[in-house]
């Protein structure tokens, strides 16, 4: 068994480890390095995989999967073929359950614990939450179901006084308030030490303090919201302390009640420069350990030309709301809250309350902007049918990361958004290619059309092949023609585009690129018609995507040439760069000019 | 200014009018007679539209419509044509936010609040939500958001101790143990006084409790979680007492912070029946006023079908686990219950957390199943792609209300589910049309296949047209020939079959049910392709549905006939019989009949 000064030994080298992995491969940085210790503990106190740790997000779970047999492949992490940047049953037995999105360990953990309890299994599920993800409802939802489980259960509140942006909300404030009073063990044992040496009444008073019945004892000794809702309290306590860490564990062991240990943590421990600026290190590409580099948000990409935009529109226009949750430097929305504070919303990661308000401000005579990444967007389906759709309220989702993300993988892939919205009633959805369309299309949501409007955007930077869409009009769609007259047509849309146009030009064929995903006009159809056979390249999620729905529509018109689709048929799209996914798929130029060499 | 005296008089007024409305034209009654009082006191406080109530749920409406110029129509109510059984901005503009769906009140209001605050509108926004939608995480979400809010925003918790099932959760208990004890500002008053009155050292511990820095003070003047929050708490507050409830409501208008106002109601109030039983009152068709006789949940229909369906497997086996979101009568589940309390889980309205928390059952080793009408099941699109999917876990999701729904209109369509299902990977669907069916498919998905299974049945009772399908076996799908081999076909599934068989026989056409709706295997689309002519014939939304799946892999093969769909092409359906519907959108038999005559 390690001594106290081995285990921040072991802390300190898997630190250094950290540090020099995602200098070079990139990920999430600042929250790895706060849970060090943390991690340690967990597997000195508990044995996985029969006891289950379910890591909230899981950006967070580096220095796990280097104590679970992983640390000689840790360098090959978030690269192709390597380890993922995430917990993943299918890479380790000790990897419990899949994470990328928030807000969701709470619930799984329950889960987890109650199938044990049914079969008679005493292993423990921990559930690792950071205050960030506590921002989500369904982390609520979990809290309120999991004060009453009856299997061994304990969930430990990862607070780091911050989320991905700033952490907001009142819940934020009031975990600041218990975080920064004095320990509350120490507390409560120092309130009744204080009435029993009070002359007098003071014993009297700690005796009815003490009684089931007293008011006052409820609202001292029960005197956290956790509490309330029927866990067993710890905390706070010191993250970076192991001893600790490793005595509060034990002791939720123990309790037979569901327990919530409440530790607090510094983003960024240990890396003088992330934790200085813990964002900044969030989720970085490579860098240099010495200089500290990592990509500044601010730099060119859809994102900041989307943020840019948007101030240029708010200028004129008072009206204009910016939202985000918890993605203010991820979406661009920084130069938006800088410039205009007053309507700026940064709403936690609460995606649900983001369009449903956004509508409320939109019903209000507003002209609300929510700008969230595709995969996250995913959260709202029922909210943009319901609060928006059926309000008629006219907001505009400006979907970021929309299409293949890359590094991030399965969890994280914009593949579903298009078709997703194409369900929802008077739904209009615009797709730029280029910084320029984009800023065509954000001004059309905003003045050309009614009800709910979205544009989608990939992630990173314009693609420098496409310079020449500069020289041409903005439209909502845009022939260019081939070699022949009524040959093969390529239907497309978005950043996919430019692997499209130059496998068209090798095989002679038209390409209708479309910015105006939907609704479409009737002259599409007609157009598309007018060629002996179609071809369809959809960087999305085929069921339900635009090719589908056009393809269906052709052949009702009784068209009789031939139709191919290239779309994405299974969502599960493994990390690896953007290029070499598209390779994989054959959307890759060489992949579609083969796949327009079919008849 | 009406007296109070007048003003319980109109209260009593009403609730016979709602009691006579109700038992005639089917409705929400429980909820209703619970918020007559509250109604009267908002509408003599505050002014709407310039004040904005936003009811959540909306179904506890039918008072507010009666006193906002609709009185004379209420007769009307959930009729084809008649006023709407819920809250509808196009209906009134008293109607300030559409409703239908839980716990999206507080995000609304605080929208339009915002607005109101951005425009120098000083009029006052209030969201009265019931503590059954506090236990969806949307709530929460917006809590944590209102809780800084700078607008004008008032925020009623009607607490009547039951959401649709009884409330579940440590919320549940939370606010129970708050509603039942002495009133809070009598609690406060009290520790004061007593202090004072203790000798020696009382006053000097009032003194200490009422210093700013005092931890005793935040523990006791702050002890409830909505304070923690931020708001202004004012409660618990008797909710039939018009007198009290107005005298909150103008305090509430004084104070320049949110404010949270907590009453405590009666479900039923007034109608002795409805005291006794809320829940059998809660939605009801139209029943007897003095014999009592609402429809009684476990009669005849797919709902209780599948509840028998589900005890019958679980006798045999002890992993089957069932879920419900606040909806136990609903979906049929409490004869689940019932056998096996300690495998049956009632989450509140919490849909995702109860997706999430199934699949943490099912990585655990059991077999969850979470009934769930299909237009709530929107509320899970990303936890279902990303907590089930992803983590290849195996569960059964039971989708009642599949299809229309009749009476309660556009908010409640259970239309977009299998789209939605469709295009996450690896999902399993099945659409039986029969109580057989249902029995076969259940069994099905729950030793059939693997990964994420789903069932979908409609609202009600089995067609008796369909009887002769019991005498047919259980297939994945069914050709019934029509008179010419190569003819005409239909392709359709679910309960539409009724309408569909009749009309093809009409005209000599086959018709091929499908009861698994994905994957299909090649065969499917071999079998259509044999015919000059497939018609789609979908109860569902058109994007993303089986026949636009379909219809793309018959265009793609090189099918050379006629193809023709109807589905449903808009998704905003409004309130009016399941039978009128059909008719408006040509899916009843003479509807279809007309279809299939199109060459």
């Amino acid at each position: 068994m390690l001594s106290t000064a081995e285990l921040n030994a072991l802390a300190e080298e898997i630190r250094e480890r950290l540090i020099e992995v995602v200098s070079q491969n990139g990920g999430h940085l600042a929250s790895n390095l706060g849970v060090v210790e943390l991690t340690i503990a967990l597997h000195r106190i508990f044995t996985t995989p029969k006891d289950a740790i379910v890591w909230d997000v899981g950006h967070q779970s580096y220095t796990h999967k280097m104590l679970t047999g992983r640390r000689d492949r840790i360098d090959t992490i978030r690269t192709e073929g390597g380890l993922s940047g995430f917990p993943k049953p299918y890479e380790s037995e000790h990897d419990a359950f899949v994470a990328g999105h928030a807000s969701t360990s709470i619930s799984a953990a329950m889960g987890l614990a109650e199938a044990k309890r049914q079969r008679g299994d005493d292993g423990y599920v921990i559930a690792v939450i950071g205050d960030g993800a506590f921002t989500g409802g369904m982390a609520y939802e979990g809290l309120n179901n999991a004060g009453k489980a009856r299997g061994n259960l304990i969930i430990i509140l990862n607070d780091n006084d911050m989320s991905i942006s700033k952490s907001v909300g009142s819940v934020a404030n009031y975990l600041s308030e218990i975080r920064t009073k004095p320990a509350y063990f120490r507390f409560k044992d120092s309130v009744s030490h204080l009435l029993e040496r009070t002359p007098m009444v003071g014993r009297q008073i700690k005796d009815a303090l003490v009684s089931s019945k007293s008011k006052l004892k409820t609202a001292i000794y029960h005197n956290t919201f956790f509490e309330d809702l029927g866990f067993d309290y710890l905390g706070p306590i010191d993250g970076h302390d192991i001893d600790m860490l490793c005595g509060a564990l034990m002791r939720a062991k123990r309790i037979s009640r569901p327990v919530l240990i409440h530790i607090a943590t510094q983003k960024g421990k240990g890396y003088q420069k992330a934790e200085e600026n813990p964002g900044a290190y969030h989720g970085v590409s490579s860098f240099d350990i010495e200089k500290g580099n990592p990509d500044i948000s601010n730099e060119d990409s859809f994102s900041t030309a989307f943020g840019r935009a948007l101030v240029g529109q708010a200028i004129k226009d008072p009206s204009i709301c910016g939202i985000t949750a918890a993605m203010k430097y991820g979406t661009g929305l920084q130069f938006f809250k800088h410039k205009y504070p007053n309507r700026f919303y940064d709403v936690g990661i609460a995606e649900e309350h983001a369009v449903t308000f956004a509508s409320g401000l939109a019903t209000g005579g507003l002209r609300p902007v929510f700008a969230v990444y595709s995969t996250f967007l995913q959260r709202c389906y029922d909210q943009i049918i319901h609060d928006v759709a059926l309000q008629h309220a006219h907001l505009v989702l400006a979907i970021d990361r929309a299409g293949l993300v890359g590094q991030d993988g399965e969890t994280h892939q914009g593949i579903y958004d298009v078709s997703m919205l194409q369900s929802v009633p008077t739904m209009t959805l615009y797709s730029p290619a280029t910084y320029r369309e984009l800023r065509h299309c954000l001004n059309a949501c905003l003045y050309g059309e009614e009800g709910p409007c979205a544009l989608r955007y990939p992630r990173g930077k314009e693609d420098g092949r496409l310079a020449f869409l500069d020289d041409l009009p903005c439209e909502d769609h845009h022939l260019f023609p081939g070699k022949k007259k009524g040959g093969k047509v390529v239907l497309t849309y978005g950043r996919i585009f430019a692997e499209v146009y130059p496998a068209a030009q090798k095989v002679g064929a038209s390409v209708l690129k479309l910015t105006k995903l939907f609704p479409l006009g009737e002259d599409v159809c007609e157009l598309l018609c007018s060629y002996k056979a179609v071809y369809f390249v959809e960087e999305g999620i085929r069921s339900g995507g635009v090719s589908e729905r056009l393809a269906s529509q052709l052949a009702e018109s009784g068209y009789r040439g031939r139709i191919h689709i290239r779309a994405i048929e299974d969502g599960v799209i493994p990390q690896a760069s953007v290029e070499s996914t598209l390779a994989h798929l054959g959307m890759d130029e060489a992949g579609i000019a083969r796949f327009l060499e079919q008849e």
